[in-house]
This record gives structure tokens, sequence and C-alpha cells, in this order.
């Protein structure tokens, strides 16, 4: 089966926000099977709306439709759909009850125009919003399939697992299974060169690279009749490329760096604290971000002044002195300070340079020195990350991040 | 002049990463008063690509397009619009020679497909990339023009800023000025309620709200001949929303929080330093991702282990004791603490338990103690979060982050 994807909203077609969806839909269609050629995004205009929902049906059978279910006056994509397919509204009781339940448990009033969030098309099948007030809906008729989502994606993703989902599984067809095998140290251009024969070669399971922020992701896919052939056809493969490239490999299908830190923290039951000088608390942040991470995460400590860095971290002062804060010197000192004060099994450090300004000659913006302190691995690593990029600052505070995590993990991994 | 924007990748097509070119797309052009109605994602495909260009310019006199310059042989954009406009490729001396400045300049060895990222549609306007290495373009024909971008938005942004958008002002129409005013504390269907007749009362200016995560910002927006007719418009508007909304709004084109609170402890020469539990550093890390914030940022305590929390804020054992890490007793002393210990003008602290696991029937997952500690304003704050989202922790962890920084703000201000 053939899918579109089209998102509706003027504040995405003004950029406001992020079309986030689009990534979480394609990839769970992808998943299923279902092949998505097409995304597309139109303002709350029913006259615009209505053309591009014919052309995606001129292409496909199922259009996923997200946003233009909120209560207010320019949400308009339940009436455009049921327009579409001539139906007419009507008011859908359970989702009105659900509704006024969801205000009432927040002790929140419910307002007259949210009202409009429960009249449906008629013989629509409506799909629970157990996060929000806006139910979805699917609309069938004439071998095409309209699903309808509200935009928010914390209402449409556990909509889409528990209602579209399971809706959708009777028309999908191979299963499609994926390992994502997670690489830092080595850029996309290179590895495709290096992979460009095998890539190529491959047509089941294939190969693809995709590049992440100061990471690379290689996508291994095959498609079968069941999860077990998809599987054996994905292991071999998975193994020998995770083997070739072991010293850049940081895990399969580990999500992100924090995660795979975390997991192998909580497997081998020890503690880890950060000092963070330029970072700010982005590596700490990272790493609770994941649940769970309490039981292996100590404390952070984020000092931008020295003098934090003495006083807490127990920088020397001659240290700070004689080679400065963004130094291996202090890096190491900040690493060893950390584990001392906190009794963490593994202490992170970053000191560094994230600009714009505070660059000189011989310690020029992207100049960032990760250090870390524990029983089988101390060391301090020196990057030099490059500092031309416009969104410089935040890049070289998430590629300085995620090297402290893996240099983390790699010490996790040595216990 | 009507403009559409068509990105391409297959791993936009997959969800594997997140389009956000589309959104910065749309949100310059808006600016520049050339409108888009359309935006449309397809795969690496040149079937596809062509076709997708082909409906684009049906609509549209002016195709911008992202992603697919890169060197990989995937990479198909250049060779299909020089196809649609009828013109052959041919190399471009220049780019090759910025490519190679690029690589040696990095002690990088250049990869032979990267040679692919100088071949150019005969009589095409090349725009230098200085953040990589695909230049982008501008091929024109038949009162069409179509860009290409590279596809990473730390390349494509620079390169719109320096290349295109000089290139796009001659085409460009009216001005569109907008005013955001940002809130916090007030949803978005009850702010709509209140302001629906003057929204929709109003032409130009006109306001619009969007839902930010917690947040709620307003979108005024005038166009006109001139900026300063456009300001003349918008101006009264802005000021009389300001104050009747005064207990929401934090500010007007502030950016975001951490931008607002930065700028206003610059102005009030004030210091800032942060302790925090259960956002783990996300109230350091949104505060020193602002160019500057060094001037301004203590430094930051995150402490997860109640021992922590006693032995370097100082945190009375016995509150622990007898009122829990999570409690505005710890709030409140851990916001002492931090002030003392860094020497700050405003401690920030925040308490809370952003689940999943951790909540109790008297401690729900979502409650969240803030407090602040300064000379004009000492609190502290409790706040219960909705739990019942997917994403529950993360949209916990970010909302409590973002009343932090609201405080310190308001702390900030009466300095």
């Amino acid at each position: 089966m053939k899918a579109e994807i089209l998102c509706v909203g003027t504040e995405l077609l003004l950029g406001d926000i992020v079309n986030t969806n689009a990534a979480y839909l394609a990839r769970e269609l992808a998943a299923m099977g279902i092949n998505v050629y097409h995304q597309t995004v139109v303002g709350d205009n029913p006259g615009r709306l209505k053309e591009a929902l014919g052309e995606a049906f001129g292409r496909a059978e199922l259009v996923i439709m997200t946003g233009g279910l909120g209560p207010t006056y320019d949400d308009l994509t339940k009436e455009t759909v049921a327009g579409y397919f001539g139906r007419e509204m009507e008011l859908n009781q359970p989702s009105l009850k659900a509704m006024e339940d969801f205000f009432s448990c927040r002790n929140m009033k419910m307002s007259e125009n949210n009202k409009k969030q429960a009249m449906m098309p008629k013989g629509a099948t409506v799909f629970a919003n157990h996060n929000g007030t806006a139910p979805g809906l699917a609309v069938e008729g004439e071998g095409k399939i309209a699903i309808l989502l509200p935009g928010p994606p914390q209402e449409m993703q556990p909509m889409f697992q528990e209602g579209v989902r399971p809706f959708l599984m009777k028309y999908s067809g191979q299963i499609i299974l994926s390992h994502s095998i997670h690489m830092i140290g080595i850029g996309e251009s290179a590895l495709e060169q290096q992979m460009r024969e095998s890539m190529l070669a491959h047509k089941n399971p294939t190969i693809a690279p995709y590049a992440k922020q100061g990471e690379v992701l290689l996508r291994v896919t095959a498609s079968a009749k069941t999860r077990e052939e998809a599987e054996a056809l994905l292991r071999p493969e998975v193994e020998a490329i995770c083997r070739e490239y072991s010293e850049y490999v940081y895990g399969v299908d580990v999500g992100d760096l924090q995660h795979a830190l975390v997991a192998e923290l909580l497997k081998k039951k020890r503690m880890v604290a950060t000092a963070e000088s330029c970072t700010g608390g982005l590596v700490s942040k990272r790493i609770t971000e994941v649940p769970g991470s309490s039981e292996v995460f100590e404390c952070g400590v984020c000092s931008y002044a020295n003098r934090i860095k003495s006083q807490i971290l127990g920088v020397g002062e001659e240290t700070l002195a004689a080679h400065g804060a963004v130094s291996p010197e202090t890096a190491a000192e900040m690493a060893a300070g950390i584990r001392k004060l906190s009794g963490a099994d593994i202490g992170i450090s970053v000191t560094g340079i994230a600009g714009p300004g505070g660059g000189t000659p011989e310690k020029p913006v992207g100049l960032v020195y990760i250090g870390v302190d524990s029983e089988p691995l101390t060391t301090v690593v020196r990057h030099q990350f490059g500092s031309r990029r416009k969104d410089g600052r935040e890049y070289i505070r998430y590629v300085a991040a995620s090297n402290a995590l893996r240099l983390a993990l790699q010490a996790a991994k040595l216990f």
C-alpha cells in the first residue's frame, strides 16, 4: 500500500514550528512495510487543503494527516475531509465525555470551543486521545483511507501506537526490519567511500549511512515474510560491519550515546559523575534524560568560574595559573576532582572554548579537552572541533558532550 | 512571488532525520514577503523528484530545494534540475578550489567523490559554502527560479543569509514584519478563547497564537510598504496585549526564556547559579547555550544524591529526613545553598519527580518545587505538571526548567 503524509498547519508553513510528526510517521509506516513517497505541508486553508488531499489520493491509497483538529476556528481538517468523502458531521458522545473527563481530572474548565473537537464525519473510526483533547479518526471510502491525527507530538505518537497501528496492520504487507549501527569519529563521506561497493551490491538487506550531528548511523534494512527471516538476513551483515569498524561503533540499536552509557552503567552497577565547563550541563542533562539514570548518575558540577573549579572540584590554583582553564592538566584534575567529590566510579570532565568569543591563536574556538578518571581508564583527549559553522557554539557543545559520553562509555565497558 | 519548498532526501522520507530546513526557509521567506503555500518532501529518486519539481513549478515561480547535493552516488538534485531546465553540467573551478581549501585547512584528505559537488548546470549562479563542501546554486529560465541548497542546516542557513537572501531581494514585494509576544503560564486554547474576537477582527496587523512546549507565542504580523509603516501598525497592538496579559508575558521578540534571562542579567550586571535535581543540568545547559552567558552564569550543581545536596549545597540532613528531597523546604535550602556557595546574586533550585518512576500518591510524577534565593525575591513555587504524556519525563523536565528560568528572570527584573 502506498501512503502519503499530509501535515496541516499555517504554523508549519510559516516555520513557527518544526515538523517532527512527518519524521515520526514516516519511520513508523516504513517499519510496517507501508511505503511513503511523498510528504506535504499546507496551511489552515480549506481550499488548498482539499486540493492537496486530492493530489495525495491521486498518488496513494492512504493519506495520514496531522494537525487542524484543534479547538480554534481555523482548525478545519475534519470538515475538509468530511467534504472530500461527502460525509456530514455529527457529535461523537464518547469523545465529548472523554474530553470532559480530561479537563475535570486536571481541575480545568473546558472552554466552549473544545466541543468542536467531538464533532466527527459520519461513519468515522474514532481514535481516543489519552494525552490531550482532540480525538483522531479514520475515514474510509472508495478504496481510500484518510487518517487524521492531532498535531502535538505528545498526543499524536501514543494515538498512533494505540489506535492507528492496529487499525493499519490489516493493510500492511511485508515485514521490514532494520538495525542501526551507531558510530562516532568517522565522517559520512569517508564511510560511504569505503563502503560504497557493498552498499551498491546489497539489495536485501540494504545498507545506508545517515549523518547525525557529529555521528554516523548505518542503517541495515531487510524485508521478509516474517521477523525471523528478516533477522536471519540482518545478523551476519551487522556483525561483519561491527567487526570492520569496531574503533568507531559504540552500539547497535542503542538509540543514542546517553542510552548506551546508562545501559552499560546499569549492567556494571557503576556510577558516573560529571564536571563541565563549556558544555554547561549538557552532559549531565543528556545522561539524566534517560529514565532510570538516577541509578547510575551521582552528581554533576558545572563550573564556569575558576574559583568554583578550585573550591568545589579541587583543581589546583597553580594548575589554572600555569596552564589555564582550557588545558589537559585542568581537564585531568576536574575529572579526578568530581570523582573524589562524588565517590562515583567514573569521573568525566569537559573544558574548552565553545565560542563565538574567547578564542585565541593558541586556544582557538572549538578546542576542547575531555577527561575521564576511573579505575580501568584515566586519560585526557584533545579535540579541535570545526569553528566556522554559524551554529558553532551549539555544535561544539553538542559534539563535545557526545565525545564525553563516548569516553565514559569506553570506561564503563572496561569494568 | 509564490514560492514552494521542496526538500529532497530518503532520510527525510524514512523519518531518519527531522526536516528543520523547511521551517527555517519558510520563516525567512515569510519575513521577505515571499509567500509559501506548499512544502514537499521526496526521496533521492530522479523520477519522483522531477515530477515533484514540475508540480511545484505549476503552482509557484520560485522553488527552493534542499538536499541531494552531497558527494554520494544517490545525490541527484543538481542533475535533475539541469535536466528540467535542459542544461548541461560543467565543472565549476572556483567551487573545486574552495572545496580543496576546505579540506586542507582541516588537514583532511578530499575524497574523489567530493569533486562531484563542484559540477554545476551551465549558467547557474553559484552560492559559496563556507561551512561545508557542497556549494549551492540558482538556475533561472522561462520565468522560473530553482534554488538548490545543501541539506545540513549549519551549511544551508549561512548560505541562505549570505547568498540567497541578497539574490532574492530583487524579487521580493511588500515588507512583512512580525513581533512575537512570549507568554508562559496560560494555555493556547484559553488565550484563543479570550482573544478570538480581536484575532478575527484584526486584518493588518494579524494576531495568531502558537503553542510552544509549555508556552504560548502570540505573533503579531503587519505588512506595509516600509519597515516604518509596519512598525507603526504593530506597536500599539503589541503594547495593548502586553498590558492586558502582563502576568503571563515574559518578553517581546526575546527568542526564548534563556535569552531573555541572560539579556536581563547582563543589563543588571548580576550573576545566577543553579542547583538542579530532576532537571539534571537542563537549566544550566539552557542558560549557557546563550553566547556571552559566561558573564552572568557562575556555576551549577546537579545533585541527584541526597549526600551531595547536603555536602555541597548544605541542605540540612534533618530537612531531607523530615520533608524529603522533593519538598519546598529542600528547594529553599538548595537555592540558598547554591547562592552562598557560588556568591551569585540569584540562586535557582529545581527538585521534583520527572518520572516515569518514583511517584507516590503524596508526591506524584510531575510534582516539582522551584526555588529562588536573591536580594529582591526569595520564594518557592509548587508545580504539578501533567504526567500522562508518553514523553512525560522530557516534557516535565523541560517545563520545569522553563519555569525555573522564568522565576530567575522575575528576580533579575527586580534588581
